[in-house]
């Protein structure tokens, strides 16, 4: 861990999970969701890019196919203003009320795509984290699968999105930039076999949970 | 001049004006437009935010005056997002080709709305100068009128925007604003008296075009 990356806060019931396209984090949220609120907790669950009224309105801009996609700085730039939006606006009010925060990617998603994936300016990307976002999850679950697993699980939602279309190549960028995060960052992240059938991915994500629990006592 | 700002580029032909709402921009670069193409050269007439379909997009999220309205710095991020447009898909090819850009506002508008006038973080807005945009425009014109003057020009166009519905006291932190900047970049502002005739501030924007037409040899 940098001396920047631990500048910043980390509230212990804030959670993110990352991965792949058709990794099971949609699959995995609402696993963990149910166990919160089973024990009586709020929950709130948000994704990113979006998670607000203009974070979703960004979030149509960044993943439009057509025209004038965003160049890679202009991509990386609408990515955390609508994190900086949702943090504020959505994020940071829950924790305060004492609510769980479960967030389908964070800024991991960033590092990993806009930055390993496109070759964009880590630094900057760090700079941003640590100056506009100033919070990371106390729990990060990645849920790791081959990208072939991931495609052929979503291959009937119909048309791909600006960044789904992208290639393997890309994906397996992605998959390897998130596993090197994960050891980097090994006191927050959790990796998961989400290869496996989707009960028992769940069980793994949830064992997970509860050990976090354990550990704020 | 700061070290980090003499990194930025500053190609001869990019022209930028700035000041506040009716302070007749869009009436000088009409003016300075004119007296370049008399010379025949070509001109390509920008503004921001927007300028391309992306951030023509982005604008109209910027000054929404209703519902979930960008925080600060999801404010500044969504202004770089589309300068950072701007300049990779019009801006520098145009310089590339050998025409003139006169752009309706440029940087200098974050320093002086996102930064000075709410409080933005300045560092972060001479990095995402430096990393995202690199360039400034080698002559910036400022219009300089009082407030009221401005507003009492603009008083027919109907429903203010979100940032045109701020009150006198933060267009006239712009205004000190914006002529504090002339003094700390002299070489590259020109301060125009806008409170004049038309045909006076048009004919004062031309003859600093036509000494910086003669600087340029
Ligand atoms: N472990 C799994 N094994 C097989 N299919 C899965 C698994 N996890 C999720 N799925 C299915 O794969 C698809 C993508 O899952 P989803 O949770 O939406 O992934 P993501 O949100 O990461 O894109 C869904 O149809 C889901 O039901
Ligand atoms: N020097 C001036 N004196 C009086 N009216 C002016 C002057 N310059 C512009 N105007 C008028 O004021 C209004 C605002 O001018 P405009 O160029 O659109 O300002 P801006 O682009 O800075 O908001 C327009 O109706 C314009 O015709
Ligand atoms: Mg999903
Ligand atoms: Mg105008």
């Amino acid at each position: 861990m940098t001396a920047a990356a631990s500048a910043l806060g980390r509230p212990a019931r804030f959670i993110s999970l990352e991965g792949g396209e058709g990794a099971g984090k949609s699959t995995v949220l609402a696993a963990l969701r149910a166990a919160l609120e089973a024990r009586g907790e709020t929950v709130v669950c948000t994704r990113e890019p979006g998670g607000t009224p203009l974070a979703e309105r960004i979030r149509g801009l960044l993943l439009q196919a057509d025209g004038d996609a965003p160049t890679p700085p202009a991509e990386l730039l609408l990515m955390f203003a609508a994190r900086a939006q949702l943090v504020s606006t959505v994020i940071a009010p829950a924790l305060a009320r004492g609510d769980w925060v479960l967030s389908d990617r964070f800024t991991d998603a960033s590092h990993v795509y806009q930055g390993a994936a496109r070759g964009g300016d880590a630094a900057l990307i760090e700079t941003l984290e640590r100056r506009v976002v100033g919070i990371e999850p106390a729990m990060t679950l990645l849920l790791d699968v081959p990208v072939a697993v991931g495609r052929a699980r979503i291959a009937g939602r119909g048309a791909p999105d600006r960044i789904e279309a992208e290639h393997d190549a890309f994906f397996d960028t992605v998959r390897g930039a998130y596993l090197a995060r994960a050891t980097q960052h090994a006191e927050r992240f959790r990796v998961v076999d989400a290869s496996r059938p989707a009960d028992e991915v769940a069980e793994a994500a949830v064992a997970h949970l509860r050990a976090h629990l354990e550990a704020m006592g």
